[in-house]
């Protein structure tokens, strides 16, 4: 048997020539596989669906400027049977919602950048450049763009150039006239006014090529206009003709979402963290299975990056969970009752936990309720016991850092250490809970 | 450098000498390894955590009539640093909770069976038989008591006996007043009486032992005692001395979870499903990493084996999830409209997709909503939209199903379609959604 595609983690078991192998992705390639194998079961007309998990492996070298993993977790959706582009809009407007709800904040720290490849290949078309060596070398010297600019590509395009080493890169050997519509491609994009000005410059740049306005200018102006009337702007979504994305099998909108807030890298240095997720339009890949075409449209988020961005960035990953309530133990011929109390608090969903070390020194049981993070104590010793009572500490309000800032009422109104009947337990503690949480 | 274990999926790849292998399992030697490293930055005492997930990999042979899986999940929950009882009878109620939580009904269905490596000890201390050939050769006989019975490990601790083949089995040569203290310990279960009768032919079993009274029989009684009076009786958790459980690590209490009620196996006999979690009490595990004994006690659920049951048992895993509302396109050119609305009904909790199929058959996307078991249908044209209203459509009361067993009043009370404000929309949806949830 051969051995699977190289950047597959796979291997030969001894006296077997099977190969076993690790899941490589969940991306659109074995979503397009799966559909045609089970596209008769499956609703249609679409099929959405979504994939989270992994970990996927890629038998690559790790690390690197993007931070790359050889284990990893993807979160993927897809919109299998539908050629509408509310289906690229709807999934441009799911990722902004998903990376808002984990916690990106809109407008500056984010950015969704939405090109389509048939408008490079109205431009190619315009160039008379539809395929050939030539093609190719100004594919290459596009890719380019971001780090040599506008007059780098012009050079590169034309007679060549003298890089950064002092080396001589020699050019495609094109006139003046004929790169003019790659160079307005390229710098077609113009203000925030929801891809206007980026739309009439991408027309021009596309001429009368019939793929570059029917197919790739309209459909970028169907996702702009979709997206506008439901209130995604391009501070948020926007269209931008510089995203190509490397993946052969993209045939129409392109997607990208990238995180513009800095981070210091490894060494300490201030950079933009970069892309989290990439998508785009893959109507060719189901046929590859079926032989019958199947217009598809999704997205792959790169999960550990985002992870990675989010703890990077602070805020919500860095917030200290609250803790346990902890049921202190008093009197150590009560376990069962202090396990009681705990399953009680656990049955009204609220986390909970008996002191399991040494009871013998009290204060040890309020350390470990403070490295715990925990809310609230509950203590209940023989008198307590007796007399079906017990006691509820609020370590919140309790502890040093509130009693600093507490006024005189919020100590009256909410004392740090109160009894209660036993039946209140889970009344009287939720109380402190949500008044901490408020 | 060395292979991994035996049972480790593992491989070299070319030009290198290191071996990459896969995950083996997250049970107490990998979480003693992890806490002996990490153990002064965790909460002591104890920590209790809990891991779920995987996949994790052996190398076996999958099938045979467990149901072996090479590729599965796990689901462990481990309290470390504390030697007292309660953390064994928390892990015990907390299991049984587990079960009960994902859908196996108590007392009848699920038993959680309990038993302490101390008493096994005592007995053999009584015995005379700390260590050597003839205690091993006793131990083995004692794993075929499920096979054999009684009569069966009395010849075997003995003269010997035939086996079902007729072949001639030795035995191990003990006198009858020998082989008592075992035999004792193999038929000490008694009713169920929380216990109280298991208790006292145990202690009669261990005689005077140290180990196998102040050890073993006193710590079954406290997780009994414990779990009584948290409510969780024999019905539900039980000690039982036939349990053994393989492992050469656990040190005083074992546990296994088993599923009591009968599904059909392959052939269509029906069989007890058996185990689905095991664990124990592992105090020597943590210090073959530090040197430092540091008690510990914790379960695994094998979550495979643990949804087979659920779908051979049928129940919750059967049911068919309610499908998203569907908003209908009437009028092509109003998609962002339509979208919006879906916008609005996720954002509201409610799971709602936009028809991306071709509008122009209305029929067959109420066919796509009833494929996609859609509770509610939301339709606007023109009309609608110029009046700012839409339509709703109850495709619950509207089904054919429930139309037939709806009374007139119900009909009256819920009509299947009706018009509303367009700003009615998420409120007038929920209404619907929770009258068919309740």
């Amino acid at each position: 048997m051969d051995r699977p595609n190289e950047g597959v983690f796979a291997w030969q078991e001894a006296d077997d020539e099977k190969w076993l192998a690790l899941r490589y992705d969940l991306t659109a390639p074995p979503l397009a596989r799966v559909y045609a194998q089970h596209r008769n079961d499956l609703p249609t007309p679409p099929y959405r669906r979504f994939a989270m998990g992994g970990p996927v492996w890629r038998n690559e070298k790790p690390g690197g400027p993007g931070g790359r993993f050889r284990q990893f977790y993807q979160c993927d959706a897809d919109t299998v049977g539908t050629a509408s582009m509310a289906a690229d809009a709807e999934i441009c407007a799911m990722l902004a919602d998903t990376l808002e709800t984990v916690g990106i904040p809109p407008r500056g720290d984010y950015l969704i950048r939405v090109n389509n490849r048939k408008v490079l290949n109205g431009v190619l078309e315009v160039m008379g450049l539809d395929e050939g060596a030539q093609r190719d070398a100004v594919l290459r010297t596009i890719d380019k763009f971001d780090k040599v600019g506008e007059a780098g590509v012009r050079a590169l395009l034309g007679k060549g150039r003298l890089d950064a080493s002092g080396a001589y890169i020699d050019g495609v050997g094109l006139e003046d006239t004929q790169a003019e519509p790659v160079l307005a491609f390229l710098t077609s994009k113009g203000g925030a006014d929801a891809g206007g000005e980026t739309l009439a410059n991408l027309s021009a740049a596309v001429g009368d090529s019939k793929i570059g306005v029917e197919g790739g200018v309209d459909e970028l102006k169907q996702i702009a206009d979709l997206l506008a009337a439901q209130g995604y702007g391009p501070d948020r979504i926007e269209i931008d003709p510089s995203v190509v994305r490397g993946l052969g099998y993209y045939t129409g909108p392109v997607f990208e979402a990238e995180l513009t807030f800095e981070i210091l890298d490894e060494k300490g240095r201030p950079r933009q963290f970069g892309s989290v997720a990439g998508g785009g339009r893959y109507d060719d890949l189901v046929k590859r299975f079926t032989g019958q075409a199947v217009p598809a449209t999704g997205v792959s988020i790169g999960v550990d990056r985002l992870l990675a961005a989010l703890r990077a960035k602070g805020g919500r990953m860095d917030g200290q969970a609250e803790g346990p309530v902890v049921v202190t133990v008093m009197d150590r011929s009560r376990m069962a009752d202090y396990q009681a109390m705990v399953a009680e608090l656990r049955d009204a969903g609220i986390r909970a936990e008996v002191y399991l070390g040494n009871p013998k020194n009290f204060g040890n049981q309020l350390k470990y309720a403070d490295k715990r993070s925990s809310p609230v104590a509950v203590i209940a010793g023989s008198d307590e016991f007796a007399a079906g009572k017990i006691q509820i500490k609020d370590l919140v309000l309790g502890g040093a850092k509130i009693a600093e800032n507490a006024t005189l009422e919020e100590w009256k109104e909410r004392p740090s250490q109160f009894e209660c009947a036993r039946g209140d337990l889970v009344a009287k503690v939720r109380e402190i809970i949500e008044a901490t949480d408020g």
